[in-house]
């Protein structure tokens, strides 16, 4: 940690103010989204500090924003949605035309920023995919992604885009296995290639590729030439996917002092870190973070769209809520799993068919007193149901006293806790449906409102459960337990 | 960043050293990685450098190591693999006896520090089934996961475990919702918990549950009460999946300078970044790390095993290979992936179907002139294999050309280029098997040789495949390419 951050607390006078909300909302301690609403940043406090001396002001509270807090751009970002470029590299994708347009549609539905494509070059399909989807007029812009190539540039520009992503690598990896030129080439390719893209009047970014095993003066070098020249955006690949959080935040933060325009980020996923990276990255100061739906790209791809959504939901929930239209992430991440032959993976961000579902009894005690105390995103922001399981042997009696209300039926809580523990009984052989709890609870009920039972009574409440099994169709969906002991 | 952390060069007089060789794998210019086996520490260059003067010495170079490096642990950590207690409380997860002692075995051959359990105190089952594995004489220690109170702890002891995991809500939310106790009862009781499970010879640790959104002193103040009291491990909770990168690195960092314990960290995944927030923790100093097989666990689970050891290799490779039985990685994941109905991700690290695919047409080439250009995981040193894609429209002549050369076919570089166009011509319509691929190469091969065909001769190319077809079964199956069209 920096000490010029951190003042030290002894040497200013301690003054409460109403604008330093932010303040308890610490990185450290709460973080922003523990209070549902209020984001990152503590807006006021830094200028109205600043206002009463000329000189620098120490903090007087150690959990104030930081002056590289200013970088953040956590709820000031755009997405640019490349599914149909990067995700064309997925080893099972094959877009033909109509599903290339259904997934732009629905993408621009959902309000990305932006939508990039496959290069035109690449082959005539391509392009005429190309074409077709920038005569949809979609509210998103249109990128295509294209080596830093005059021919490709001259075939890119001819399509309709509203801009043109240039990329050539710059590692020594790439210089010596790939296309084996040097800076000096690189750069007069770009300068060339930029110029021309920018005479058509539409966007051009320029990145490298595999930028983290890039020299950081060859990278500054040439991001500095391109951004004096006035590209408009300069773009970091981790194209192997060996960044870390902090690698990414220091590399875009270095690079944030070195150009003006805006920048971008590309973050492959093999260790698993391209959601994180890239939320560090706008935490630097990045402004544009490359996804694609469920992540599907080369090798195991890159940034998923679904898994930033829910980082920075997390960050900003309502700078997100107003963004994106979030309950359409699942129809969008449904239509994607189809098209390219997979399933959602269980443990998806937000739509893993079990991402709210709570199941340890003191996780489902707290959920069903307050769904804060174990959710930081809120299902029904995105139009789906939290499920808190029951009948298992983790259960707790709080999670069946929740249940028991609503049956309406009327147990003491010494009583609710005699009935869990035959629940966690027959849970211990087998996990029990919401049916068979059900069943269990309303035959305790009835048995104990008849006066045939009271607590700690087994016996008589495993013959009432024979006896109600023998009369009712219902209760043969538990008999198999007897069978699995 | 610091800005004493990094020096003025031109204060202090240049100096070529051999033993500087980890200063050109700096952080953000190469990561250590770039250079196979090399890991993120400088070994000796630190100390060589104070060796030289008595007072603090600037520098000489700014990417060399700075002093929070040291604190670094990401080669040197544990794992506490809690498969059989995190990842009980996964939806699916009802695991038998069985089922239990499979996984645990598993794990020990992989080479797990610690294997956690749910807590006896769950059921009879959980209890009964704790004892099993205790007596199975794994080489991994053996730990069981309870509520801070003296009833559990009592249960625990007599299992036969080699430690206790304690766990206890601080977060404003779980004692106003969960459990409704204050800090001062928190640390009496949690006080009396540790001394009677160290009273019994075998180890414990103490973990606040929810810690990121907990108070910071309340945090510090009751970790330093117990590592007074002579605690093993300290544990910090992301219960609810809210922390990010920076904010682990901030919390671990401040903590490891209050404790003198180790330092345990575990994170739930509901915003896709436990394992970027994992690797962090051992950055900024933590010793432990909590990991489950796929991640498994409440909602959508907790840093997955494979996805840490996947980054944690990409940082240093030899401690990994030398630690862990890396090829059993996908047995274990298998093995749990059945046992609770799920599959493996197709995005999974490491074992994702996909995850050594390589597909566009400039991947290919440099991954066929070199893997390390896009590759910083080895696929061999988990038991797998690399696989180029060269049968789709993203392909170039590059990966064309190393196929003729495995097919030991004789061809130019501008016939590979001829027939690469007829390949993509073919894949924009359907992607080719790599069947369909070796006919056409051999097809325009033996054209070539008979002289029957030249570059550019697309009709007789055409009329030579369609005589082939009719003449070979084998190229039935490219024969849909027309229907499809």
């Amino acid at each position: 940690m920096c000490p010029s951050c951190n003042g030290d607390s002894s040497s200013a006078t301690h003054v409460e103010r109403s604008d330093m909300v932010g303040v308890e909302n610490s990185r450290i301690g709460r973080p922003a989204h523990a209070a549902n609403g209020i984001n990152g940043h503590a807006n006021g406090s830094a200028n109205s500090v600043n206002g009463s001396s000329s000189r620098p002001v120490q903090r007087i509270n150690p959990y104030a924003p930081r002056a590289s807090d200013f970088l953040n751009n956590v709820s000031n970002f755009k997405i640019i949605e490349s599914t149909l470029r990067e995700g064309e590299q997925f080893a099972n994708a094959f877009f033909d035309t109509k599903t290339k347009i259904a997934i732009a549609k629905a993408l621009d539905a959902f309000g990305v920023e932006y939508i990039e494509l496959t290069s035109p070059a690449a082959s005539e399909q391509s392009r005429l995919d190309c074409e077709a989807i920038c005569k949809l007029g979609l509210r998103s812009k249109i990128l295509t992604h294209i080596r830093c190539h005059m021919d490709d540039a001259r075939i890119a520009v001819e399509t309709g885009v509203d801009g043109v992503d240039v990329v050539i690598g710059t590692s020594s990896f790439l210089r010596e296995f790939s296309h084996g030129k040097d800076m000096t080439y690189i750069t007069k390719t770009a300068i060339e290639v930029i110029n021309f893209v920018k005479s058509k009047g539409i966007e051009v970014r320029f990145s490298t590729e595999d930028s983290f095993r890039s020299d950081l003066v060859d990278l500054l070098s040439i991001y500095q030439t391109v951004d004096k020249i006035g590209v408009n955006r300069v773009g970091i690949a981790d194209t192997v996917g060996c960044a870390n959080p902090r690698q990414v935040y220091e590399l875009v933060r270095t690079l944030r002092g070195v150009v003006a325009c805006d920048i971008e980020i590309h973050l492959h996923n093999d260790t698993g870190m391209a959601i994180a990276n890239a939320y560090c990255a706008l935490e630097a100061g990045a402004t544009h973070i490359d996804t694609s739906v469920l992540g599907i790209g080369e090798r195991v791809g890159i940034t998923p769209l679904g898994g930033l959504v829910a980082c920075l939901y997390a960050a900003a929930p309502e700078y997100v809520k107003a963004k994106y239209n979030l309950p359409m992430l699942r129809e969008i991440e449904n239509l994607v799993a189809e098209a390219v032959e997979v399933n959602v993976p269980f443990m998806n961000p937000i739509t893993g068919y079990c991402a709210f579902t709570h199941k340890a009894g003191i996780h489902a005690k707290a959920i069903l007193n307050n769904p804060s105390t174990y959710e930081i995103l809120k299902p029904e922001d995105f139009g789906l149901t939290r499920y808190v399981a029951i009948g298992h042997r983790l259960t707790g009696w709080n999670a069946v006293k929740s249940r028991v209300e609503q049956l309406a039926l009327t147990l003491t809580d010494d009583q609710i806790k005699d009935v869990t523990s035959k629940i966690k009984e027959l849970a211990d052989v087998r996990t029990q449906s919401l049916d068979d709890v059900d069943t269990i609870l309303r035959v305790y009920h009835s048995g104990i409102q008849s006066g045939e039972l009271a607590i700690g009574q087994k016996e008589a409440f495993d013959r009432l459960l024979r006896e109600h099994r023998a009369t009712s169709q219902s209760f043969e969906r538990s008999e198999p337990i007897a069978a699995a002991a």
